[in-house]
């Protein structure tokens, strides 16, 4: 029986559900064999895929959902089938401590919703954000949040971003205190809307958080690898994430073309192979794949709806490392730590 | 005496001052001689550039400003200094007809604020925009707007948006009925802020402008090739742009990495060079430097602040092909259609 993190599987959410779901938990399972799935479907489709991947088989139980969510479907209308369908399923088992994480690449809205109402918001924080790992030119990634759980946000909810930010930073990235910014249209304290002005005067004030916030910055310094955590709205992080990856496309685009141009430079493309295949693996999204739901009473990860098996594993990967670190006790702890000083502050100034 | 349009230049905004702007107007002139040029600026500072470049000399005439604006400066403050700085001078000589337009490299906000309080908005334009183009994988560039005037917009005000870039696209990339999109984080109906719902309804109805609303796109379909004008509010808007300025300059960084990184690889590079410099002259962000404030009586150009004479010399020619077309006019015209259908639609639902 394996021993390591239980990962609820939704396998029919993603542009390939099943088979990309279950081909990339094979792929974990070469690399950590402690791994137990529980994948929620069709049974019939994910037995059928099952038999592509024996190895699986003694790491798996099936848990057969008769429905699924489209990803057109809206988030009111997907919440009333969270007892039928794989997704719903998946995040059900999560809340019912049947599993330690779910992993789902369905409707990022319908997730987003129908996890919120299962496992409801850590006590502290109001609205749980999509955080992601960005590649930079540093040492290490980025943690980069809310990617598109919330499209408009107050300062209050951008400071506990900025708390679960740097606890997901302090827990996957080992950084003992997380360098934070804000992402703004200019670094001058007077750029920005109001939210952004008065989330900067308070986390400018909290310096008993485990973070060093260091004000704004913009969508240019994103990938310098300069920054730990950098906060923002849904609406704007889910712009910058999507723009940043249509941008590497078009460069690498755009790379491909003038390789092509001339017989000289095909000679060249040749000689180069093996180093811009390094390039081709750093800029991959499949390898920065898995976005979580920070601040539920359970980890739920959002994979790709386009990855390929490797994505997914990564995606599984991220669950269970987030587990192992237990990273929802070190967002409570840095919650509680928080209001703690908040409310002392609040006392002392009423006197 | 030259006959082309007269541009008026702040000469000591950006980050190297008159050196960048005089040495950018010489190129520009080398390309162009019927420009003239009105320079604002401390006469002094100005007449020492002057010198090196002496073909510039019978086409430039120096007028004295005895202030410039710091890039720290409030656009609140700024406003009280129109009369006495260059950046106010040189819009004030488009103001007052001496010039067709105005090139500045200096504070956006300033540059912004001084432009509507000097040369006010058009009739049927609550805010002006600031518009640029986008290099995309397609046959010509993206004209995307706005990026960065206003932090905030409406549905009414990100309309007008589309009116204006429309009559920028048909006037600058010539396409007679241009594809318009609303930048957005998902394609389907439902997604996004009340102001981007509203504003797409208020263009799905309004068939009779000279452009093809199209819906919503996200940020990895900018640089497509696919969609002519993209429409935004200028805080993602500014985040959009800046994240893909940055994204191409740390694929650049990580490709020159990945070709020093061996022998082979280095040799690779010599071989591909010619069409490497190719990709480095599409990318540079010099050669789409200039962008432009839309909805203003009179034509307002900003510079990037880092912009090199080559990018300096973009901007002007971005103003001097707008004073040929006579862009004023024609989103003038396109917005005076608007309004009567507009009215005329309110008039048979009050029937």
């Amino acid at each position: 029986m394996p021993t390591g993190p239980r990962i609820a599987i939704d396998a029919m959410g993603g542009d390939s559900g099943p088979a990309a779901m279950l081909a990339g938990a094979a792929r974990a399972l070469r690399k950590d064999k402690t791994l137990h799935f529980l994948v929620f479907g069709d049974e019939a489709a994910v037995r059928a895929e099952l038999a592509n991947h024996k190895t699986l088989t003694p790491n798996v139980t099936i848990v057969h959902s008769p429905e699924s969510i489209s990803s057109e479907e809206k988030p009111s209308q997907a919440i009333r089938r969270a007892r039928t369908t794989s997704m719903g399923m998946a995040i059900g088992a999560v809340k019912d401590g049947h599993a330690d994480a779910a992993v789902s690449a369905g409707n990022t809205g319908a997730l987003m919703a129908m996890s919120k109402l299962a496992l409801r918001t850590m006590p502290g924080i109001d609205r749980p954000a999509l955080a992601a790992l960005l590649p930079t030119m540093g040492e290490h990634d980025c943690v980069m949040l809310d990617l598109g759980a919330n499209t408009e946000c107050d300062a209050q909810n951008l400071v506990q971003f900025a708390v679960m930010g740097s606890a997901y930073a302090r827990t996957v990235l080992s950084i003992s205190k997380p360098r934070v910014k804000l992402l703004n249209i200019g670094t001058e304290e007077l750029k920005g809307t109001d939210e952004l002005k008065e989330a900067a005067a308070l986390l400018r004030d909290a310096n008993y958080l485990p973070l060093k916030f260091d004000g704004f910055t913009e969508g240019d310094q994103l990938s310098r690898g300069n920054i730990d955590v950098v906060v923002t709205d849904g609406f704007s992080g889910n712009i910058a994430l999507k723009t940043a990856e249509g941008t590497a496309r078009f460069v690498t685009d755009l790379l491909r073309r003038a390789f092509k141009s001339s017989l000289r430079s095909k000679a060249g493309f040749a000689l180069s192979k093996p180093a811009l295949n390094l390039l081709k693996v750093h800029l991959d999204p499949n390898n920065h794949n898995g976005a979580v739901f920070l601040g539920l009473n359970g980890l739920i990860v959002k994979s790709h709806g386009g990855a390929n098996p490797k994505g997914v594993a990564n995606a599984i990967f991220v669950a269970s490392s987030m587990v192992r670190n237990d990273i929802t006790r070190r967002i409570g702890e840095d919650l509680d730590n928080f209001r703690a000083h908040a409310f002392a502050a609040a006392e002392q100034a009423a006197q």
